[in-house]
């Protein structure tokens, strides 16, 4: 395994759609996060605003299994190519990156995001 | 414009190819960085190590001419959908994800680094 760089602990993981090869999220996981995704192959993450470890899908039920974890060049930045169920986003779009920089939207909301999280 | 999230002063940006829908690399802009690249249509970076602006390709001639701007849900991430000329990686290959976690190479080198560094 490579000599992976964790930045405070962190470091940045880019998940794409291993079907459709859209980038989906970007998201941070510490080393336990990372260990986590291999062990269970499920996509781990580690959350800075709640400061712990977070299961993509925990509470929404669309999980990401993933399939293969890239490393780049410079072994400080994972990709994770995933199958995802439901969609990514939580506003109820299949990837987070649905808006150009100039507020036009180039992807639609495929489902209800009140109806994500069912809790 | 939605209100970019620079942590830092910086953002990361992704960076897929337009054509084959690869992640070539991830980076970091910081404003003035954005700017440059919406103002010339050539993807601009901030490089931590080098504490400098960066237009990508400067050395190599390798340009990327980006096509679209994405933000995504909490603006706190770009992706620059760009078309690349020649290879994103130092390495000589197209992309900097290149390798699995454990070591596989996934993509071949398609360039002599000692080649893409002429000056």
């Amino acid at each position: 395994m490579p000599d992976l760089k964790f930045a405070g602990g962190l470091i940045p993981v880019v998940t794409v759609d291993t079907r459709t090869r859209e980038v989906l999220m970007v998201a941070y996981a510490d080393r336990e996060a990372l260990d986590l995704t291999r062990e269970t192959g499920l996509a781990h993450y580690y959350s800075r605003s709640r400061k712990k470890i977070w299961k993509k899908g925990e509470e929404s039920g669309h999980l990401q299994r993933v399939v293969r974890i890239l490393v780049d060049c410079d072994e400080d930045t994972l990709l994770y190519e995933v199958e995802q169920e439901g969609v990514a986003c939580h506003t109820g779009h299949r990837s987070c990156f649905y808006r150009t920089l100039d507020g036009e939207e180039i992807a639609p909301r495929v489902l209800d995001p009140e109806k994500i999280y069912r809790k």
